[in-house]
Parts: C-alpha cells; structure tokens; sequence
C-alpha cells in the first residue's frame, strides 16, 4: 500500500494491465492462435472488453472487428511500450528460501531482465554462486549495484534490515524495488516500491475464506 | 487484478491495512514500547494518522491522547477480528522453488494458521516429507483437502494447470485462494481470490524505475 510511483495512478493500473495482457498473449500464442478478440483476452484478464480496447488504445494499438487482435504483433508492441530498448539489471538482496526460490524462478527468464548479482550477510554464502547468480557481501552492497548498472532491487531480507537495505541500494542507482520485507520503506518519490507482503496476503485471504464459509453455512 | 471479495471493497483495504498494522506493533513491541501514537504507526505503514484512528475505530479500539495506543492489547484486538477463533487449515499446490520457499516460510508461522499439506505432480515429490510438510499426489486433491479441512489454498503450478487446480481445491471444500500462477482465475463469486503474480510485479517496477532514471537525467 501507498506505493510511490513516477507515473500517476492510472498509468500505474494501465501497466500492470498491459504486463498481464502480455502474459495471457504468450500462452494463447503458444497454443498456436494467430488472433484474439478483446472480449477473449479480458475474459482471461478478469477485465472488461472496453477496459482491454482502451488500455491498447493508449500504446497505439487496435484490432480488426472481424479478426480481433494480431497476437504476436500484439505482443510485441506490448514490449515496445513495457521493455527497456536493452536489458535491465537487477539485483537481489536475501538469499534465504524466498531469494533462492527468485534467483531460481527468474533465472534465463525472457531477454528483458536479468539479476546480475545477489547479496547476503551470510558469510557461508558470499562469494558462491547460488542458483546460478554470484553473491557478494552485503558491504560491498553500493559501490557493486552500481558497477553492475542496476536501476532494479528485489529485497528478501528480514523485516528489520529492509529499510538500511533499500538505503544502500538506492545510494547505488537503485530507482524500482520489489519489496518483500513487512516493512514500509521510507524512500524519496522518485524511487518506485511495490510491496509484497506474503503473510499479509495469506491473513486476508484466510479471512476472507472463513467468511465464504460462514456465508455458505447461513445459505444451508 | 479483479478479486473477488465477500466483503466489500473497503472492508478488504480495512483488512490488508489491519494486517500490516499488526505486523508493526508487533515489532514495536518487540523494540520494548508499551504504546505507540497514532502517527508513528502511520508513518511506518505509510498512511495518515486519520486513516490508523479510523481503521481502529471499526474495530472499537481507541487510545488515549497522552499515552496512545497500548501495543499489546491492539495486537490482541486485531487478532480477535482478523484470526479465527481456532487455527485454519491451508493447502500448497506446487512444490517447486516458489512452493518450498513458502513451505520454509510458512512452517511453524504463528498459532492462527498451518499449511497442513502440499500436492505435487512429480511422483518424486509425493509421500515425502518437504520442509516439515507432507506432500501428496495431486489426483488425491479434492478428497484430501476435505480430510484436512482446508479453507485456504496455495496456488504456485505453472500457469496450465492453475485452473485446473482451482476448481480441486474448491471441490474439496477450500473458499479462498493465494494465487502465484501467472493466470486469471475463473471461479463462483463465494472463493476470495488474491493474486501475486511476481513477473508482472518485476516487470511492473522495472518499467517506472527506468522512467525515475529518466526523470533524474532530465533533471541534470
């Protein structure tokens, strides 16, 4: 919550719309249709069709009433307007079961981010390659982000490094972070943040679960 | 993107926000502090003071203006609105790097809720033991999860199967769901769906990090 971002809000909401248009696009481009119609891909998105038009409409981009929309050229506009015209560094700090599970999951994934290098306290960690990614001392954290010419950080620390953490990292060229510590950093506006508390995410869901069954128990 | 709630829309940002709250005192407690103001809390969740004395009005806690609020007795009286009056079961489907990760993450998390088993397709996997957590075949799903009476399930297959999984788990009795495949959900409108879709998220903070750096060298 009260992410900070150099975009107003709607541009915000519009680029995590288009990201998972691109997602949804690959698998049906994969599934090997050359076309799809805006009421199929927000049907897929949970959106509505109107939502789906307008949100290409604002990249430039519109489809045929007969055939819908090109998928792969789609795809690729959706990348001209989302991707950096080269690759983007990334580095990871917390190389615990969450970074190990990052490291794992975005390693060789797509041409457009790659992390460069990961960080640790751990001194039984440092200087390895941990799934397939070199860990460096968190000391050498500033003077290494910026050598490797991140602009993006993943924070998987403990909850009390986070904010020390987020310090170093922008001091190195650090301007987006993927925050998965339960801790809200305080940070200028123009470094981006986004949050992801885990355990947050599973209390609401919980509670949420227990009302669709208390719901479901005064139906019966 | 387009949760489904049995609430409304600003009883769930009530319940995120009480969330994070919770997790703060209960750091702030551990720091030593008896009580905290309104505006030191807000501060850290990133939030106005107004909004803090607000949300803990609808959950009929109030502090004194001289001392604020007691942390002990608001974690207990989160608690008592967010936790179940017993501990609720949780299922995690995918046992790979994302699933053992919050496999670690989660065991031994707290009184309020467990993950009392996991369901993979890799026959290596099942009737294991997987970071203190059994682990079953997916085949076994629906019956298994109504066994352990689950209410939460955790969803973290490759995108294919995720539908697929969604509909075992709601069979089996589950009526919210933690979604980390990379696809939109189409379940009745009693299952709370949150997704975390973490390539949308990178992407997402890859995008306005590059616009910050754009920011500060148009600046320069």
């Amino acid at each position: 919550m009260a992410d900070r971002s150099a975009g107003g809000f709607a541009t915000r909401k519009v680029v995590k719309r288009l990201s998972v248009y691109r997602r949804l696009l690959e698998r049906i481009g994969q599934a090997g249709a050359k076309n799809v119609f805006s009421h199929d891909l927000a049907a897929q998105a949970g959106v509505t069709a109107a939502q789906v038009r307008r949100d290409l409409m604002t990249i430039g981009f519109s489809g045929s009433p007969s055939r819908g929309y090109d998928v792969s050229r789609l795809v690729d506009k959706i990348g001209q307007y989302l991707d950096a015209p080269q690759w983007q560094s990334v580095v990871l700090v917390g190389v615990g079961h969450v970074g190990q599970a990052l490291l794992a999951y975005f390693s060789g994934r797509g041409p457009h981010l790659a992390i460069t290098g990961a960080f640790d306290a751990d001194p039984g960690k440092v200087n390895r390659v941990i799934q397939g990614c070199r860990c460096y001392p968190v000391d050498d954290m500033e003077a290494r982000v910026r050598q490797l010419g991140a602009e993006v950080g993943i924070i998987a620390v403990p909850g009390d490094a986070a904010q020390h953490t987020a310090l170093q990292l922008m001091r190195g060229g650090v301007r987006g972070i993927l925050n998965f510590a339960p801790t809200h950093l305080r940070l200028p506006e123009y470094v981006y943040v986004e949050n992801v508390d885990i355990t947050v995410l599973l209390e609401r869901v919980a509670f949420f679960a227990r009302q669709g069954s208390l719901d479901k128990e005064a139906v019966r």
